[in-house]
Order: structure tokens, then C-alpha cells, then sequence
């Protein structure tokens, strides 16, 4: 069937909107799940896919807390997910009916300027939408827009946990923290922040075989799983004191890439003061307020720093590593609800440290 | 043998160090030109230099303001020039007396592993050392270390002013400026300060044919020259006003390469606010002061903030483009000066604005 | 409008397909200039250009000697040109009718893995079609496939002969030749062959400022031409002799670049012979046979050997600097005729020495 | 003072060149294992290293063939080793008597412009000089040109085997096969020839992570070999057999990266066969043929091939990378001879495939 002959396929009569349940953003603090009319298409490059397994972000706690205002009351939130393709819009030739496919936290129209060259972040009709300007994974159904460019097909029976990682975390870890970070082959790498996309980063900086992997954190229960997933060193402070470690770790000189994957002046603080001459400093966190660069000391230091929001242009290379096995991202997941659970989710997962958890994720029935 | 035990050779008998007149630093505000004794080869890897043609850089002003407390009383200030090889220590094979050669700022030894990486400027023996904690080429004549992998032989007959350029500013803006800004063909780029540094940045710019080059700064000649030397757009302001015009002059868009060439927090914080997402901070300046870096803003703009002390890898390079014609560097000299007339020249140079000055050469008799 | 909603229009009643001039194929030696049906969109993401400019391209020639089997008899020829949209498919949200637009040679559909990645010349469903496995740009309307992300929206009253040039020959000079080459400030860049597409591998290696551009051929009016495009040496000779020419040129250095720009042994063996330890071999001519390669000398020798389709991915970055006025592709036009003359084009154009042709345009009245 | 000059001061009396033992290149298939007088200072960047670790390359066999007639008589064999300095010139300030040192295969002076670029293996005044223009390292004690340059200190009590691999085999696979080759995360690598060098960028190759990793060969037992050490498909073919196969086992593709590890026609041919459109060839086997290139496929195909002299400039880093265990690259090492036994030696490595032979590790007493 060609795309000018689906074309004349008449559109299923949509009487009313099916309802279905969601996780529903209410301003800060204020979430439920409830009933939503069921997404349909609205645009010839849309799908609708059916959620069937779904994760929460550190990033849905932000929104929670207030921290971004462009998230409107009503949303349903959650933007990392592995579901079933339900329908798709006129011109999408790529996708049909009943394809497993991995969601992008990223949309990306693969037509402007920014997708043409991969900044898919950036892409002048998508970027990160998906529980945040538009309604996100954390439901039944989810509408994907440019579908074709923003979901991945799955092989039957992958195992969903897994590729739910790749929605986000390692992307995410991946291309902000060492992709940007340049760590190669013998480098000295320190994470300073053991949360999931620390941990991530973790696990892809060592697809480039650095010598020495430190972690740096203040909870002890996340260090150790560094430990397990590759890390040489575990620095258990912060300021000054995690500066102090590290230089010593490394006689004096420095790391060759410092990955912020905290979000805060002090971690980013931490990562300026212990990067060596010629070093990187590759930004993971989501920052709320200006930090002080040491410019005074730096201008002579030959540092590179750099920023990103996710592309995920690596997406489909994690994937293949995934599928031979050189990648087990499923070991982040610590926790497995109900989708009807997410209440119970979001509790635990706002608990982090005290339930031990990592990666929480949702499973439709 | 170790180099140590190499200073055991005998060193040619020189009865009395003979006096030569030199630039020297008594500390802030302090300079004289006055009596110092030649400088002899100390290091089988050194030569001495008879300076034939010196300059005088934007950083000897810091030195003499005091904003450079590494530099000690008594010290002879320069780390560019030209000049004529005096006598070469016993492991120097590649120069030998009377060749003519170009003094790099930045000394190197070659082989360490900054060296080896192509790090120069933090060379384990090395760096920026001339003028600044040994001896430097405001003088008849100077010492300079590691020779062999220091200086650069010139023709017979070569332009002396331009390749003195090629000491210092040209390397700084080009390595600095274009190569860490990764300037690319049909780029945006603005340079933030046109002192000639910014200006050395805007000539070598153009090697990679960017669409347009925007010059900011506040002094009008200083525009004016500029645009003789390339640039497409002149902004005649500074602060929310420049980005203002740079915003409006790119559609919104920003520019690809932020060149900040001046040296305090205010220039950077145009840079940081004209840079396209996805775009390059490229530091040239010299900074006293801590910036604060908006990572609010920019922890999702895929940007890349590079800083470098000049490594001087690309002087062989630029003599062929000198050599070849495609690069003028001799058009920054706006005033030159007998090697004694130094401390008139400083007073000039002192006062680039009203003098209109740029780069002032120092001839010797 | 949306994209759905554009679904709803109805289709103009295309009662019967109105003719149109074409300029067709019809077996190795025979080509005619006749009547055909205009074409119509077909799939969604179809355009049909009204062509107001097109050009003729050496593999025009090579197609009509019988070189590339897979054109069938039949078929329009001619893959560059500009035109004004006339039509577009349901799914294409870019362009609308009236625009002005650059036919790239290369049809992309921004979807599969080589576009993403950038190899658009391998498109999954895209590609070379163009006067090639679908109908070409040498008729009054052409259909483009892929049209989104294959045709350039032009600004009204642009100058149509410059950009003409940007659907085929510039990039491939620039990709094939310039990038693929990696030319870099200083470098030495010999370039074999003065046709219209080592002409514009001549002006785009100019954007890295290379020392020397060496140009090789056997026709003085060529080499002449490549005198006053910016070439700096040229050398009148093919085979041993050209060797010899170009090794004495470089001191027995050999070239850091060679750029293969025929497309026979004879001449890639000119670019084997003479480029330098360490340097590059840029493939752009196409080849009918296998060349020999020296191994058993150039193992040793550190050299980069690349071949490359065309991809296309410059054109937007060409744009800019063709509007900026960095580029003036038209100074390689040297006839001009209307589009009902192709015939007699194509005798000028296929005896460019004696009529000393590079680029012949062809413009709709 | 020029270097020969420095010559002229008086080397320590040697009352008489004491002898030891060296193995002797006496022409095409003629070595001896024979009295030599031992090495002495002549340059002041010279050391004098008595070697405690050595083995046999490929190459050797290469030479005793007649196959480098670059040897002269008399020469003795060897690029490979490790040992302790015995003494140093003057102008040696690196390293002193008694220190542990791997001697690298290349010579690098570190101050001509092919080693500031990085590009050892075309010294100016170094390269591949050992064991070939000079004599090698097979034998008690060896003289190391540009010795501050060309050794690299090891800690007390470091494994001289694993080291010894440093020499040439491991910088050779990496250099040449995995960093020419360009592998990244998620690579189809094939690997065509399963010697020690073979070996070598299998282990090195997976620094990079690779998807799959394909041997080729037609020995059983390397191939058995491979599959123990990370090979993830093997394939026991040559010719086009192997291409069939591999071209299954990537469903059509082609590979990403095709090495060329053997040095002969077939195999290259296998290569280009092999590498997927936009893919890399990377040669490291030593040809002594022309091998035909299929340039009319391949132009439009995209790829890159590479040839390389290893360089060496991975050394610091694979150094790295044994240190922190990462890569133990004395898995290759099959046979170990005392040195005096070095005749023998080269009986069971002449005959590989008999004796399963991969590295031949001589160890002095």
C-alpha cells in the first residue's frame, strides 16, 4: 500500500473519545490518577501508542515541585516508555498498528535545520515535549507526534524494562556526559552524582574503556551500586572534601572529564575544581540557578565545558548494544508497580534514598 | 649523564658577563630600561637570542598594574619578538649562530606528555615563562630554553613585523579563538573586544570563510578597523545593548561562535547571551574575576565553553599562510619604535584609545 | 492549516495529464527532445516543480555513451536546476505553491538510518533518482520525490544560474573533494582534472585557506580559468610527468591533498604518486574501472583514500555563503540557451574543450 | 655548537668495545646467532639499554625472507623489547642508569614536524629504524636513538611480557586497525586475519565497544583463539567464500569496519568487499604487491581506507591500560626461549601454524 493509498482509508468513526486512566499533574505538589479521554490522532505524522510499560524521571519530581512552569495544569505527565502502536496518522509509512516501539523522550520532525543536523533537542516543531507541553507516557495511551522520527521499532518479545531505559536515562547519560565528555580509551573519569543518570553514565563511559571511574556521592547504598557496575573508585563526600579525595586519587593532577549529573552550584563546583589541564567538564544536571565559573583560574586551564539537552541520536546504537548483550541497562530498575499503581510509584520513587531506589518502573496489565 | 651533570661541560670562558640594556619590572606601576648582563646558556638546550624586532602585548600592562603577582622585581618583561641566534647550547641541532628566528611566547620541551599531547603551554618545563618567571625579549638579548622546540627559523630577509605577530597575538586568536570555537564555513560568529587580540581572532577567522563576522566593542576606531580588516557587522555597544543588536541582526537566532576577547565578567556575559543553541563560547581573554555562567538557561542549549593559554601549535602553519601571502599580520602595527625608545613606546601603548594603537614594534639599531 | 485538514481538500480533477517538452533518453547515443506527460504527485510527499533553470551534467554525457545501465530508455534526463513548486503532496508542510526552490541532485526522505546519519546519497528510498531512475530536471516540470527534504526554499528574485550550481556540482567539489580531502589552513591541495567539478572543488577549498592550490590538466583554456578562480600553481601535464611537475612544485614533499577529479587510472595514479606522507586521496570522478593501488608502497605511507556519492548535506551552509556573497558558483557558467535549444546544449556542451564550455544553462522562457 | 660538534667532546675511554651475544641477518634466509660488539654512546641523545625481554614480529620472518632489502648484512634483527638502561648521553635528562624502559619499534626525535604532528613513524631523523638501518634489539644490549623520545619508563617489577607487546603489536592493531578504522560503539568490525597483529585489534577493537566482531581466517586454532579472547562471529574462509559469509551474517550490509590484517591481494580484496556504504578500510598488513581497488563500485559507496606505519603515539595510553588491567596483552604470548636459544625460537615461530604459535617471548638470564 502505497502512502497516497492509505490515504483513502477511511478514518475509524470517533463518536466520543474513549476514556482511559492517567497520572495527572495538578500544580505543584498535586498529582492523581484519573480518567482522560483516550489521545487520537491529530496530525497525519501523529501515532497513538498503547503504554505498556512506563517509567518515572527524576525530571517528573521537578515538575512536581513547581520547578517548571511551563507545565500546565492537567498534564498528563512522563516521558520515557515502551508501548504498542494503536494507530497512526495518514503519512506515517514507517509505523503500523500493533509494532512494539520505544518512545523518545525527544520528538523530532527530521525536516528542520536542528534535526538536520541531529540537535533533534532543538527540533523547531518537537524537542522535549511529552509530559511537558503535551501529555506524556504515564497513561494508557499516548499520542507521539512526527512518530515516524521519534519512535523505534522493537523486536517481539524484547525485554520492555530494558529498552524503557533508553527513552531517556541513557541517552541521556550517554550523549551529555560521554559523548560531550570525550572519554576515551585510558582517561580518568569522575561522576560526581550516583542517581540513575549518574549511573548511566556510569555504564556508557565504559563502552570507550577509561582507566580510572570515579563515582562521587553522599549516599553510601548508591556508591556501592557503582561499585557493582564498574566504578574504580567510590569518593563518598561532597564539596570540598570530594575535591580533596579526588586530587589525591589522582597525585595531584586532576581527571580528565568531571560529569555534573547533579543539577546544583556545589556539584558543579566540585567538577570545575578537580578537572586536570586539557580536561572536560561534561554537564548532565538540570540547573535552577547560575554557578560561579572560575574563569580567573580557568581562562589558562584549556577546559572544555558543555551543555546539552538529550538528542537521543544515539538511540538506535544503544539499541544494538542492548540487543548484543554489551548493555544491560535493565540493572538500574529497582522497583516494578502496577500502571494502576503509579500513586504508590511516585511515593516511593520521591523516597529515593531510603528505599533504596533506582529506576522505578510502571507495567500496564 | 643527566642535564644536571651536562652544566659540568665546561662552559666557554666569558671573562665578565657583558651589560645590555633591558626592559625591567620593579613591581606595580615600576619599569625602567636600564643595565642587565647578557644572558648566557645555562641549559645545553638553550640559546641566546639577539632580539632584533620585540612588541609589546596587552599582558605587560597587567604585569605592571600587578595582576600578575608570579612576575618578580627585577624582571625583564617580553615574550615576543624576532631575532638573530647569539650562540646555542650543546644539544641544540637545529639552529645555529646567525639564523634568523621567530621566539614563540609559550616554551616547550617536547617531550612531556603536555608536550606530546600538544599542550605546550603546559609543558612540564615550559609554558609561558618568557617575561614572566625568567627573563623575557624587551632586551638586546635573551635566553631561550628548549631551544630546538621553542624557536622557528625564518628566511633571510623575512618581514620582521609580521612574523613578529606571530609570537603571541596571531597563535592566541587563532587557537583560542577559531580553532576552540570551531569556526566552519557559512558560520555567524562575533568577537566580543577589538583590541588586537579580537582583531588577530576576526583575520584568522576568516581562514574557515564564516558568512558573517560581527566585531563588538565600544571604540569606534577600533570598529572602524575591523571592518577594513573583514568584519560584516559592527556593534558600536556593550552590555544588554550589544546583545540586544546582536540578537537583532541574527533574527533571533544568535551566533554560532562567541569570541570573548576582552577579559571580564560583562564581555562574557554577552557572549553567553548571543550564543545560538548548540553554538561555541570560545575564551580568549584574560579574567581576574569569577563569571557567573547562567546553567539555568544553558544546561539545555548544547553549548560548548572552551578555554585555552595559547599552545602555539599552529605557528608552522601560520608562517606558511604569512609566507604564502594569505595572512597580513603587519597590518596591526600602527607605531613603531627604537628598542631604546621603549619606555615612550609603553607610554603609548599605555594609551591605545587616544593613540589609536594597536600592535607597537620595538626595532632594534 | 493542518496537515489533516489538508487531507480533506479535494484532489484537482486531473481529467487527463496535460502535456509537457522534455529532453528524454533513448538508448546509448539518442537523445530527443519531445512531448511527454507533465508529471503528478503520486505520494504525499511529492512536489512538481516548474523548472526554470537547469544545467547539464558531465554524467548526463556518460549516461547518453551508454556508461550508467541502469537509466532506461525512456526516461527524462538532467538532475540540477530551480523551479517554482507547482503542486505539493498532502504530507508536505514545507512548501507551498509559488516558491521558488533548489532541486538538489540527491533525493533524501530524512527518515531511514543513512539519512540519519547524514549519508543522504544512500537513502533507503531516495538517493540518485533524479534523470537517473525516475524522470529528470531537463522538462518543463519535474516531479520530486521526498520534496520536503530535498528541495531549498529560495528567497524571491535569488539569482537562479548561482544556485543552480548548488544541485549538484558545488557540493560534490566541496563534499567529495574539500571535506572528505580534510583541507586545512596551509595545506598544499593538488587537484587533478579542471573540469566544472574540480573548478568547484577549486573555489570551495578556498573556504580553508590551503597555501597552495595546485591544479593538473591537459587543456590550457581550463588551467587558465582555474588561474583566475584562485588557483596558485598549474601544471599542464598528465601521468609521470604531472608527477614530476607537482613533486618539484612541493620540494619533493608531495601534496597534502589530492583531489581526483576525472575519474580514470591515469589520473588517480597522478594522486597516488604525489601526495605526502600522512596526506589525503579524494575521490570525486566516477569510475568505470578498477584502479591499481599502490599498497606495497603507500602501507607504510599513513594516507586517507576516500570515495563519496554525494550526500548534499552542505547545500543549506553553500546557501548561506552564495547569499553572504563568500561564493560566486555563476563565474562557471559560460553559455546560456533556453530550455527548447537543449539539443544544441548538449553538441556545446559535449565538445566543452573546443568550445571552451564549462557549465551550460538552461532557461525556461 | 652544533650536534656533530658535540660529538667531538670525548666519549668515557672504552678501552675495548666488550662483546656480547646478537642474532645476524646474513641475507635472505641466513642468521646467526654470533659475537658483536656491544653498542655504544655516539650521539648525545643516545641510550644504551641491555635488554631483558625481546621477541620475534612478523616482520623478521619478512626480512629473512629478503623481502626488506632495506637490511644490510650483517644487521642485527629486533624491534621489540624491554630492558634496563645501561647508560645515556648527555643530553638524556628522562631516564638513567638502571631504570626499567619499553622500547618502542619507532624512533621518534620529537622536534621534526612529522613527530610534532604525532606522526612518529616518518621521523625525520627516526622511525622504523630499529632492527632494520640500525641495529635491533635482539641481542644483549641495544643503542636507542632519541632515546628521551623513544623509550618509556616502566615501575620495578612490572610483567616485561606484557610490556614487551607494547613494542610494536599492540600500538600496530590500535593505531593502524582500531583508530584508522574509526570503530565506535556499536560497530560490525571484521577482522580479516587472525595472526598476533589480528589479535592485537581484536583486543584493542573492543576499547570501543563494538556490536559484533568478525575473525577471519583459515587457521582453526587462531580462530579458536579469537573466540576466547572476544570475537563474537568466526568465520573459517578466505575469498569470496569469506564474503558470502560475512556478508550472511550482516544480512546483506557489509560491515562497518573491515581490517585488512595479512598483507596480501586476497585479503584486501575480501575487505573492500566486505565494508559497508559508508564504512572503513583500515590496512595494517605490510603488502608487497599492488592490489586492484574496485573504484567503479566503490566512488559512489562512501568509504575510507587507510594505511599506517604505526606511530606509536598510543603508547602512554595502552600503558594506561595494562596498569589498571584493563588489557593483558600477554594472553598472546605461546612460547618463551631463554635468549641464547633465540635460534630455536625462530624455528617454532617460522612455523606458526605447526607449533600454534602466536608471540615468542626471549628472556635474558
Amino acid at each position: 500500500m502505497t502512502q497516497s493509498e492509505a490515504l483513502l482509508i477511511p478514518p475509524k468513526p470517533k463518536a466520543q473519545a474513549a476514556p482511559m486512566k492517567a497520572l495527572v499533574y495538578h500544580g505543584p505538589g498535586r498529582r492523581s490518577w484519573e480518567d482522560k479521554p483516550r489521545p487520537v490522532i491529530r496530525e497525519a505524522t501523529d501515532a497513538v501508542v498503547r503504554v505498556t510499560t512506563a517509567t518515572i524521571c527524576g525530571t517528573d519530581l521537578h515538575i512536581l515541585k513547581g520547578d517548571v512552569p511551563t507545565v500546565a495544569d492537567g498534564r498528563i505527565l512522563g516521558h520515557e516508555g515502551v508501548g504498542v502502536v494503536e494507530e497512526t496518522g495518514s503519512a506515517v509509512a514507517g509505523f503500523e498498528r500493533g509494532d512494539l516501539v520505544l518512545i523518545s523522550c525527544i520528538t523530532s520532525c527530521g525536516k528542520c535545520d536542528f534535526c538536520k543536523k541531529g540537535m533533534y533537542s532543538h527540533c523547531r516543531s518537537g524537542g522535549w515535549n511529552l509530559g511537558h507541553t503535551i501529555d506524556g507516557t504515564q497513561a494508557e495511551y499516548v499520542r507521539i507526534p512526527h512518530a515516524e522520527t521519534s519512535l523505534y521499532r522493537l523486536p517481539r518479545g524484547a525485554d520492555q524494562e530494558a529498552f524503557a531505559m533508553l527513552s531517556d536515562i541513557f541517552p541521556t547519560g550517554f550523549e551529555c556526559g560521554v559523548l560531550n565528555g570525550q572519554v576515551k580509551p585510558g582517561d580518568t573519569v569522575a561522576i560526581v552524582g550516583a542517581g540513575p543518570i549518574g549511573l548511566a553514565t556510569l555504564l556508557t563511559a565504559q563502552f570507550y574503556s577509561p582507566a580510572e571511574l570515579v563515582m562521587v556521592d553522599l549516599d553510601a547504598n548508591r556508591l556501592a551500586v557503582a561499585g557493582s557496575l564498574g566504578a574504580t573508585q567510590l569518593v563518598e563526600a561532597t564539596g570540598l572534601k570530594a575535591v580533596e579525595r579526588v586530587l589525591e586519587l589522582t597525585a595531584g593532577a586532576g581527571v580528565d572529564v568531571a560529569v555534573e549529573a547533579v543539577g546544583i552550584p556545589a556539584t558543579f563546583d566540585v567538577c570545575q575544581k578537580i578537572v586536570a589541564p586539557g580536561g572536560r567538564i561534561a554537564n548532565v544536571g538540570v540547573h535552577g540557578k547560575p554557578v560561579s565559573l572560575e574563569l580567573e583560574r580557568l581562562w589558562a586551564h584549556n577546559v572544555t565545558l558543555t551543555t546539552r539537552l538529550v538528542d537521543t541520536v544515539s538511540t538506535p546504537m544503544l539499541m544494538k548494544l542492548v540487543q548484543s548483550g554489551r548493555l544491560r541497562p535493565q540493572k538500574l530498575v529497582t522497583h516494578r508497580f502496577g500502571l494502576g499503581d503509579v500513586m504508590k510509584a511516585y511515593d516511593v520513587f520521591g523516597n529515593a534514598a531510603r528505599e533504596q531506589a533506582l529506576k522505578v518502573v510502571l507495567k500496564s496489565q
